[in-house]
């Protein structure tokens, strides 16, 4: 029998775990929940109906795992512990301050229900996650690097939208080559914000709008663009569709640390994407650790887990002597 | 209390795990038990005793974890399911095709012991495993790509040495960076042996020798060099000595996966690793993984495992809310 899953928000990432699953033969899309009219909504899935919200909590018979696609600034802190105490459930909050009190509160929920609460899977917090973790396990004395991009900012976009005269704009964050080659070169560059990344963006004026004003309020904007080499373009509408429609991302984790009695021997560990969409990227991340919330919920455990906790195997549809023979 | 640690075979992996153990101050090393007379071994650490082989046995109540750092051909097969009878072990087993029976053979000593015993520790099996098994559950719609090198292949620079005429020699394995390029670029190239790697020889003739014989007897070598583009270069010893004395290695993993509806997107996973010492980076590897093997016990885990079978956290000398708040 396969795993049944229910998605609940359809906007990219609900659509992005629409997608993993037509992968993942093991599972199956059982519902998807939605705030919106479910009349309004058109899912991928044939046969796959759409509800209200309010129609989950009477189907946790019926669905394995609950993935969670709201954001992290309003839905997900709320959302995450009030499904944990029907479902096991996946979530991709990634405030990474506060997620501590996030762990805590699904937690507390996902051990009075005795299900699985799997939160901050993506790819950072998530893949990222992980290989920070691995890296500083294995070499101690080291230092960690993380560089983000090329890639579209959601949050860095919408700041330059809420700017007067602005009627569209898509911001990249672009590593600096010379330091990304610092550091893996062994160096232990000590690098500032502006040493470590650019902004690049891309911005529809309204007809008439004052473009040095513009640009002015963009590169001095405090914590978005100030501490950055920022390059502003102006652009049509047109080529903002044509040339910049898509949702790319990336980054690298960098680490380089010493062996030796002497801390003679140098040692760079280095973990990279390149993604041409960010949100099914994310999602089929989200769609592994789905099964993995699943099958550690049937061998009786339960509470709040992070990638840290979960056994790389059971992500994996392969068995473990499957997964020993091709991949080990 | 920290983790009691033995070491059995002191060779280069054996003096890197004591080297890693420097670093790790939950860990301390207990003994370290050898083939070759006790006195001959001159190790590391102060105070720390070197015994024969056969006394290990008496120490199972002194030590947590053995580490078995001799051979994968001869050593190993017997060595691990032997001591994991009274130990939680960990070696790093490296022939890939006889895992799933080395696997056997220890998970039936540990089961009936009750101990753990991590079999395959280090970055290929190992680390590359676990890049390779990440990835492949998070894209399972994907090609997977290997590459070893920029590094000294030891079996490669045996089969050198075994030709007539030869005093030294080191061999290194290197990856083409047209195909590592290809690969990145999403094209999920199909790649030939020829295709990926090539070979490096720098020999030491004895005086006299036949050195077009010796170059004609490398590369026409069935299996180690007929299959690849290779290069000799004949050096004196000094300059063996001088430039070649390191045991230098790395490689790549690649996944390059689709997601998509109709997988109209491409993305690129890739791990990658510069090592300047291939025993030093592999015995960090086993001491963190000796780590999750106390662990695992301690909490009432018993029988064979390998890195599929890990929660990443048990790896970590920190604890699961630092790990939460600093590297999620």
């Amino acid at each position: 029998m396969s795993i049944r899953i229910g998605i609940l928000g359809y906007g990219n990432l609900g659509r992005g775990v629409e997608c993993a699953l037509k992968q993942n033969p093991d599972m199956e899309l059982t519902a998807v929940f939605t705030r919106r009219s479910p009349q309004d909504v058109k899912i991928l899935t044939a046969g796959v109906p759409v509800y209200p919200v309010e129609q989950a909590e009477q189907m946790a018979d019926k669905i394995d795992v609950l993935i969670l696609c709201g954001g992290s600034a309003t839905d997900l802190p709320v959302q995450t512990p009030k499904y944990a105490k029907l479902f096991n459930v996946v979530d991709s909050f990634d405030t990474h301050a506060r997620i501590p009190e996030h762990f805590a509160s699904v937690d507390n929920a996902a051990q009075s229900s005795g299900k699985v609460g799997i939160i901050s899977v993506g790819w950072d917090p998530g893949m990222f996650s992980l290989n920070r973790m691995y890296a500083n396990a294995v070499l101690p004395d080291g230092a960690d690097y993380t560089f983000w991009g090329k890639g579209v900012s959601q949050g860095h976009s919408d700041a330059i939208r809420r700017i007067e005269g602005v009627r569209d704009a898509r911001q990249y964050t672009i590593p600096v080559e010379s330091a990304l080659q610092a550091v893996r070169s062994g160096k232990n560059p000590e690098l500032s914000t502006r040493q470590k990344h650019t902004r690049e963006c891309f911005v529809v004026a309204e007809a008439g709008a004052d473009t040095a004003r513009i640009e002015r309020e963009i590169k001095t904007m405090p914590n978005y663009f100030a501490d950055y080499d920022t390059t502003v373009h102006f652009i049509s509408e047109e080529e903002l569709q044509k040339n910049h429609s898509g949702i790319p991302h990336g980054g690298f984790v960098i680490r380089c640390g010493k062996t030796g009695w002497n801390s003679e021997n140098t040692h760079i560990i280095e973990y990279s994407l390149k993604l041409d969409s960010n949100p099914e990227f994310t999602s089929s991340i989200i769609v592994a650790y789905a099964r993995a919330a699943y099958r550690m919920n049937q061998e009786g455990q339960k509470g709040c887990k992070t990638v840290f906790d979960v056994p790389p195997a059971y992500l994996s549809a392969k068995s473990g002597e499957e997964l020993r023979k091709h991949l080990l």
